[in-house]
């Protein structure tokens, strides 16, 4: 591939930068991004060959864009680049949600949707920004993408060979199913984390509940010093399934609030271990 | 410091004795358990320095007793001392929860409770059995004691003494307070892990749900990987804190779905704001 375009060069977008480079993946670089302060960091970092924010200069003989911004600015990135898209160029997105992202594309893009292809890396993101790119961040981690039918084929080949140049471990589903599944395993626990926090610093006894709290607060709660925007945008685009998600929980949580009104020591326990033994199995599977 | 007994030498038992046999605060530790693989083991791991199953012979010339056996066995363990408690033995326990523990030796030692102090070292325990002991588990850890105020300052004075020479720092509360902020603190937080794997684990495609779970996932799940029975037995004994808890996490839920359900962007973020800063300022402040 000759030039890659980076919309949002932050962590994603910085990491992807970085392994494609190491990989000899690209030829030229270009990063576009709201602020000037981080292009000229990603510059500085040697993360970028160039940074611009004239968009028919970014966009021209341009191979490949990436959208590696916040899933909320899609829309508006999509729509700046339109008049100056080439008929080869593909354009593929690094978000979270996906369902969203492909009506946004199909609506901006119309005709060139088929140069398409929804994209979500799973890697760890609690710090953000250029500054904690890594050049071995997406390096066994799962990539989804999510073509249509209408998705062209050399579109998808060329995402897939770019992830993999990564190191990611790519995979292709419906929109609709990676949505379900990452409100399940990704966004649900993001909410509930900060939902505890959230109820205990209200509390007019916090400073105290929180100089007990310890390891295992710790853990269960990192997720919930996220980005805040990126998960506000989150919940929005994927409603639908979140809302599942959390109405589920409830019915957990109402069942197990029932067995200790019962005072049902056998059914509390049967629940942790089936639980306990789920938990284990999986981070045993994962560390193999 | 003479003669210690510890019923139950596992995790939290084990660790106190290796603790306290580097500090030279004891010239003796007796241990006591359920069954005789896991004393043989602190035998030959040298965490105690003799085993019995004699009650009578374990607490002659005791001056100590610590019971760090899970929670449910509490009164049966008091039973069994009792008719061999000489008038000076303090009493001490390591409990997750207070109140139980406090009204089953008021019952069972009679005269003798203000003698019994409750304690709770707050330290992490994933893994459990004397092989996971070591020397430097309480280490500026908290340990809460919960004296009444009909116990023996003197009694109160060897507990303290007992847990300073593990290198822990202790307070006091009374019971109700520290079964109160346990149940925000870490009890919810636990119950919140079990349910969410078990929701999930409970699906007809589990499998991969699971295959897509990532670092997020892991951290917030990691406490649901913990003992089925102990979490049974602190979630009867922490019972009613505990149901206060789950009904105000509920309604932070409800709070929550509302906000999604409503597309309130501004109000999402405001929630997920609250919860980062606070969550990042404990974090940072728990560093220094």
């Amino acid at each position: 591939m000759k030039k890659l375009v980076i919309f949002g060069v932050g962590l994603i977008g910085g990491s992807v930068a970085l392994a494609l480079k190491q990989a000899r993946f690209t030829s030229h670089i270009v990063g576009v991004g709201r602020t000037k302060s981080s292009l000229d960091e990603a510059l500085t970092l040697g993360v970028i060959d160039s940074a611009e924010t004239d968009i028919a200069k970014a966009l021209d003989g341009a191979d490949l864009i990436l959208i590696a911004a916040p899933v909320a600015q899609t829309t508006a990135i999509l729509q700046s680049i339109k008049p100056h898209l080439n008929k080869q160029t593909v354009i593929t997105d690094a978000g979270s949600t996906k369902g969203d992202v492909l009506a946004a594309a199909h609506t901006v893009l119309g005709a060139q949707f088929n140069r398409f292809v929804g994209g979500h890396p799973i890697a760890g993101a609690e710090k953000s920004g250029v500054s904690a790119a890594k050049v071995d961040l997406f390096i066994g981690k799962n990539v989804v993408l999510t073509p249509t039918t209408e998705t062209n084929m050399d579109a998808i080949a060329s995402v897939t060979q770019l992830w993999q140049a990564c190191g990611a471990i790519v995979s292709e589903m419906p929109a609709e199913n990676h949505d379900g599944i990452f409100a399940a395993v990704s966004h649900l626990p993001h909410l509930l984390a900060f939902a505890l926090v959230d109820d205990i610093a209200a509390r007019p006894n916090a400073a105290q509940l929180f100089s007990f709290a310890a390891s295992g607060f710790r853990d269960f709660t990192r997720i919930a010093g996220s980005h805040p925007e990126m998960w506000r945008d989150i919940s929005l685009a994927n409603r639908a399934a979140l809302l599942n998600e959390l109405s589920a929980y409830q019915l957990e949580l109402n069942q197990l609030k029932q067995l200790i009104e019962n005072e049902d020591g056998a059914g509390l326990q049967a629940l942790f271990e089936r639980a306990s033994v789920a938990r284990n199995n999986w981070a045993n599977s994962k560390t193999r």
